[in-house]
């Protein structure tokens, strides 16, 4: 079986709130602690308000970061779990929806970093 | 057509020299190359190292991100570029794979963040 170092999540939070979308403040909020339900160790967050409106911002967790972007206008935010540990990423999940008060989700995973078994890297 | 908010490349660089992949301060200047010749608005960078090796690394640009997180011992980086904006991203991709060194890479592009066309956004 091939052997990963990291796991992505692509999350799209459709029909959320503008008022949840609008401060950075509200999103560092959501996503710390989607990290700390992951069981995540936090590294730094930072996060950053756009003109006219929306959010940046990144945790980055010792096991690699979330990030995400809002766009009050649409009630869209993009959020991403990228991590390379045991991390219970289904709890982090559960609270970055329910945080952002998503009322369609989609989600996508995909595996990073694919190690050549024929080099025999455990 | 359908209309989207950002472009998201999930860009798995292998076979890179693993003295690239080292120090934060190396990471930090490619990103920062990439960001600038794809046109972005740099607006932070964040870089740290891990024990034993491996960096993890963030550019925020006023269109999204940039992110890497290399495992040296393997010769691999998992590098993102999440742009919102109208950024010269084949640019910014051949200085991340020339300046990571990587003999093998593998992209995928997706799209965010879609606009019910039925709702008339423009």
């Amino acid at each position: 079986m091939a052997d990963y170092l990291g796991i992505h999540i692509l999350l799209e939070l459709h029909e959320c709130p503008a008022d949840r979308l609008r401060l950075p403040g509200d999103s560092e909020r959501i996503l710390l602690a989607a990290a700390a339900a992951m069981g995540a160790t936090i590294v730094e967050s930072r996060f950053h308000a756009f003109s006219p409106h929306g959010v940046s911002g990144v945790v980055v967790i010792a096991e690699s970061h979330l990030t995400v972007h809002t766009w009050p206008e649409y009630g869209y935010a993009a959020v991403d779990v990228f991590s390379c540990g045991q991390l219970d990423l289904e709890a982090g999940l559960a609270i970055l929806r329910e945080g952002f008060g998503a009322a369609q989700t989609e989600q996508q995973t995909f595996r990073r970093g694919r190690l050549p078994v024929t080099r025999g890297h455990r």
